[in-house]
């Protein structure tokens, strides 16, 4: 089904004793055929008040793009081990994570839900939707001939979970996709971060995925995209830190690039910021990851990460080790 | 590259003699190495006035999507053989060809083109790129969950050229795709259009890629559009005359159903009328086909029709045969 599920009620299960392990949804039960003996198992979606009792959190599942305030959570949980983030990205947690607490993140959870949305983003950007909406609002037709996405060549600037994912979708429509990562992965095809300047001039469409880290913050800058050629698309999907947005609005600003945006800096941008009229830029409100698919995805890895913790085996996705 | 061709510069070829051959773009005599020696070349490409004498015309290639214009002009041409198309849909020229004439039609040339704008539709519904659009022309940042094209059942209505790449774009978004033609092909896995009431209540999107004949006008009718699950997306890239307009628009009024237009009936629809303004409607001006990725295809024919008009040998994409 398509069908978006409506976002869960809040619902703090009642519990006689605090619980061990705090979970966003309850639906995850039905997956497990009931939660692990082991554990006491709480639920709090991220709205309303938090559980009043979390002393004894050691598994916390962060609520999902519910904001700081569930970051903020971990600190009245004196006896946190892990905390599950439901993000690919966990570059804004981090610094709020107790030392010796591991975090896991979401990676591979949103990489259907961001790869769909980045080939939506590329063909709204090449075949004209936005100005199709807005004739449409002025019951204007006036067709003409765009840009076709078919035969056009896309670099994938990260090849990780969601490049890998945004490339199975893009070869069916006819483009040649090359690939960019950190190193250089001549076995599979993957370039090396420090080709680029050799890479972007043969580049009608460029994709970023990057994580952002101290290498990547400000990475595609003024010169990196004066590389790009006449016309060329830069879709951001990562995050917003990772592209110079000074440099970016001058050069879509001058109608020689072009760009979509899901993410950007600053995020979101303030009312009257260039980065919401500056012509040649599509932006969206980082929905790449906020879609229906996301939910069974996350059900499922909750669910295992549930059923590791309580047999206390390694957990999937760790993104730091306790100290 | 991805860039539209600039729209070639009316050109009238001055010739000694009146042409017996009539085409519309001059780039096709570089792939051919020069015009064939038999054959006497002129280039209307449908803007500005027609040569003067059209007496000698056997072989016309219509100017692409120039209006009725470029199709009366048959009319003055007594020695004409063969109309060669650039549409993959013929319905409206074919009562404007006398008898005897051979007419081809440009099937093949639009798929890649209509294939994307097809997919570009869908992911514009399913993840509401006319709300983003809107939100970024007032400031405004109000992410939310939407749906997915992850995870949806897709029933391709017309499994010809176009609803066979409109396939191949679709199946790496993990949906599941089912086919139905004019009768049922079991070895292809195509169902018959017969068996449409028992498809229907499972389909979430359905994509009609159906040409206009006398079985396919008003094909999809109250009845059939009712037996579509709540909240399904009708997407048509076909010819708008094959769904009942007026039931599309209560389904979608009443916000039971969703639609994606590029072909609607009326078309264009006047200023006023429902389709512009019925809310979960979508509508782009019929340019599923109007991309840049046409013209290489459509000089790639026309090159190989006049090297077979020249030999005498069979043409391709014969629709009409003389009688
Ligand atoms: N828009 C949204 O809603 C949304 C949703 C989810 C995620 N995201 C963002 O997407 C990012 C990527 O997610 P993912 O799951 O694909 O992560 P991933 O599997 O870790 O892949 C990241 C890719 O980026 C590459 N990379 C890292 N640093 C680099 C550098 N300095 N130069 C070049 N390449 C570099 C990695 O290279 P190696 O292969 O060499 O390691 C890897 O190929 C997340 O970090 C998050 O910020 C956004
Ligand atoms: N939006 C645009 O810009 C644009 C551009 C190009 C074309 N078009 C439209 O797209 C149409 C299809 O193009 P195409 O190249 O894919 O044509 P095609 O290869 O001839 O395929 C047409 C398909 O429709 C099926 N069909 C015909 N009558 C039917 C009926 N009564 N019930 C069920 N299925 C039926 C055919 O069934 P069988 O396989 O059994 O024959 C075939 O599978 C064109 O006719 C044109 O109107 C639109």
């Amino acid at each position: 089904m398509s069908l978006p599920r409506a976002t869960p009620v809040r619902e703090v299960t009642s519990l006689s004793v605090p619980p061990d392990t705090l979970v966003p949804w309850p639906h995850v039960a039905d997956l497990m055929g009931g939660w692990p003996d082991s554990l006491t198992v709480g639920v709090y979606d991220g709205t309303g008040p938090a559980p009043a009792d979390l002393s004894e959190v050691r598994l916390y599942v962060l609520p999902y793009a519910k904001g700081p305030e569930t970051v903020r959570l971990a600190g009245r949980m004196p006896k946190l081990e892990v905390v599950q983030s439901l993000s690919a990205g966990v570059d804004a947690l981090l610094p709020h994570v107790p030392p010796g607490v591991t975090v896991c993140n979401g990676r591979g959870l949103h990489d259907a839900s961001v790869a769909e949305h980045v080939v939506g983003l590329i063909l709204a950007a090449q075949r004209e939707l936005p100005r199709w909406v807005r004739d449409q609002a002025e019951d204007r037709w006036r067709p003409h001939f765009t840009r076709s996405l078919a035969g056009s060549r896309v670099l994938l600037l990260g090849y990780g979970s969601i490049g890998a994912a945004v490339e199975a979708r893009l070869l069916p429509f006819e483009t040649t996709v090359r690939r960019v990562a950190s190193r250089p992965r001549p076995t599979e095809s993957v370039h090396g971060v420090d080709e680029l300047p050799d890479l972007l001039p043969d580049t009608d469409i460029l994709v970023s995925t990057l994580p952002l880290t101290a290498e990547t913050t400000g990475l595609l800058d003024a010169r990196l995209l004066a590389a790009l050629p006449d016309d060329a698309l830069v879709v951001n999907v990562g995050r917003g830190g990772t592209i110079d947005t000074a440099a970016l609005l001058a050069e879509t600003g001058s109608g020689r690039l072009r760009a979509a945006l899901d993410v950007m800096d600053p995020e979101p941008p303030p009312p009257g910021h260039p980065l919401w009229s500056t012509p040649n830029v599509l932006i969206t409100p980082h929905v790449g990851g906020g879609s229906a698919t996301f939910y069974p995805r996350a059900e499922r890895l909750i669910a295992e990460q549930l059923r590791r913790f309580a047999a206390g085996e390694p957990l999937l996705n760790q993104v730091t080790r306790p100290a």
